[in-house]
């Protein structure tokens, strides 16, 4: 008897059996040989003769055939717990129920994980490694099916999060698919009409750092994407009507405000109000995001250093700070386009910024303003 | 007579002076003594005395006060060309034409640098290096003119980038102030309506690095953006408008989905097309977007290693890839929440990959897999 059997050698599957490697018996099966022998062949663990039983059977296959698989492995009994790994949670929850399976053992998890690669060969020891593992057990799941799947997260280096399964999707369409939704939604108003109109021109030599993050997830597998959208339509929709509904109030307002006359009262006034509000809901929406440690302002400070871009730059700037006795919690470099220099920036304890400035001035750096830093 | 007369003490202003320090001779004055004191002490330039003229002035105080000093500016006959800084063009030069200006000496100009700190003391040299400077004659604008304000934005080290000042504020509403706007919803979207909420609570467990970035404007300063958005209102409504368009359009493709059951045909097949085909758009509309040369994928290739956080580890790396002869072109470091490690990914030549790679592994650093790096 293994501890863990894996049903299904993709990114997911595979690298559970890579972070558990040495640490668990693990047995794999695919329905691709070709896939189970990739996984295999990389250490994920030894493949699976189609009869030996396991602690805990991991269904690791696309969300759309999750349900059927938990029922056929059930069947077959071949495990005490049961879990899978689908981004959409209350689909199979439903569908499991439906193919009356049984609910006792079944706890569905989701780890955030990986998504843009796929595949055995993509699959990586370190992919869990501090990130979030959503548990979703239903109401008929035991506590110990639950320690089971709680073990298998934090094998594998994640931070379990235990909710239910429709918390978990509305909380992914707010959290992950709304922002891909509004990164495709502000990158498609960019697509020119006209290749060569100036509006092209302009987003090419007028755009900068806002624009480049806000439209990243704009670049991600419209397939894929359109997978996830559509599984979870019931918690997306709202949230999309919603985020529409709020720009349709600030399109008004702004119209409002572009039809009179500028410095104005009345209408005019009131569409001001109507545009700080709703800035000032952003700032308390973002408030309750948690950033990067490097992004917390409060603790950490920037020292900025200018330097031409040649090869050891980077490595000199570090090893004078690590000299004058300064940890480096980040580090950003911000090359100028066309020209070969750039700007390095250090991310520090805010206690040591004034020590890090002098330590590098002393050694002859071109340390800038920290303002320098701001976009 | 001097070069430039700079007429506005604030960030731009005195940054301006910093910029052209040793270059050319500046003189300076603002309203408030307290910022031109600040200003000259700094090295930005020689106090004004109210009466030396300049073959440059620039008029860099607010958008709204900024046509009237012009027009006081050449009625004093203080400049052979008259430039502005102002972050909407439009309304500017409607407003000279109104107050009869001198139109043929006068070319707005907009720096894309510094818009979150303000105040001389926040000024730097840097500020303008490898950044557009838009530039926005008019139709009555002399060559000579734009060729002297052409040359200012050069002497800072910015990149011109001509256009008329229609295009110009086209350009931003779609490029600056549109990704203002959708951060801003996005975020607006996540304020719990209990503090104690769920939602709230899977926030700030379940949210990546997808959200940090897509809501990162978000935490902007609401007056100024107010300003910016009121002001730029006739370019930024429509574009609005045509976002919330293309979400309602999405909103009830997901909602048609979502009312069907799923594999079904007909009406749920539709649904799932108009979703791909919203995704595909945006990726058309990312396509246009310059990243960072560290975006660029083709060119360069990342290596991640695994290292615990303590001082001196990412020095230690960096001196490992110098010893290797491999160039550092960026530093991204991951830490994991609550845990005393990270992830620091190195971006490299793409041909370097194979070699850093080698290398480290050699020194023993713990060297993750590739897939390890997306999210």
């Amino acid at each position: 008897m293994a501890d863990i059997l894996v049903l299904g050698c993709g990114l997911i599957g595979t690298s559970i059996g890579l972070a558990l490697h040495g640490v668990r018996d693990v047995v794999l099966h695919d329905s691709s040989p070709a896939a189970a022998a990739v996984a295999v062949s990389r250490g994920a663990g030894r493949p699976w003769d189609g009869v030996e039983t396991a602690t805990l059977a991991v269904i690791a296959v696309p969300p759309l055939a999750t349900a059927g698989a938990l029922q056929q492995t059930q069947r077959l009994n071949l495990a005490r717990t049961y879990t899978h790994v689908a981004s959409v949670q209350s689909q199979v929850q439903r569908e499991v129920e439906v193919l009356k399976c049984d609910l006792s053992s079944i706890v569905g998890g989701h780890p955030l994980a990986g998504r843009e690669s796929s595949g055995p060969a993509a699959a990586t020891a370190d992919l869990f490694l501090g990130r979030p593992w959503a548990l979703c057990p239903g109401p008929a799941s035991t506590v110990a099916a639950l320690a089971d799947v709680r073990e298998l997260a934090e094998s594998c280096g994640a931070t379990p999060v235990e909710l239910d399964a429709d918390a978990h999707d509305a909380a992914v369409a707010l959290l992950s698919h709304l922002p891909q939704v509004a990164a495709s939604a502000l990158a498609g108003l960019l697509v020119p009409a006209d290749p060569d109109a100036v509006a092209d021109h302009a987003a090419a030599l007028l755009s900068g750092p806002g624009l480049v993050d806000t439209t990243r997830l704009a670049a991600s597998d419209p397939s894929l994407w359109a997978e996830i959208l559509t599984l979870n339509a019931a918690h997306v929709a709202p949230a999309v009507r919603e985020l529409a509904g709020h720009l349709v109030i600030l399109a008004g307002a702004l119209e409002a405000h572009a039809a009179t006359t500028s410095g104005g009262t009345g209408p005019d006034a009131q569409a001001a109000r109507i545009v700080r509000e709703f800035l000032v809901r952003g700032n308390r929406g973002r408030a309750v995001v948690p950033v990067k440690r490097g992004e917390v302002s409060e603790a950490f400070g920037r020292v900025g250093v200018s330097v031409d871009d040649r090869p050891g730059r980077l490595a000199g700037l570090l090893a004078a700070a690590g000299a004058a006795g300064v940890n480096v919690e980040d580090v950003h470099v911000e090359h100028v386009p066309g020209k070969p220099q750039g700007v390095i920036e250090l991310l520090v304890d805010v206690a040591a910024v004034a020590t890090l400035r002098a330590a590098l001035e002393d050694e002859g750096w071109r340390v800038v303003d920290p303002n320098r830093l701001t976009d």
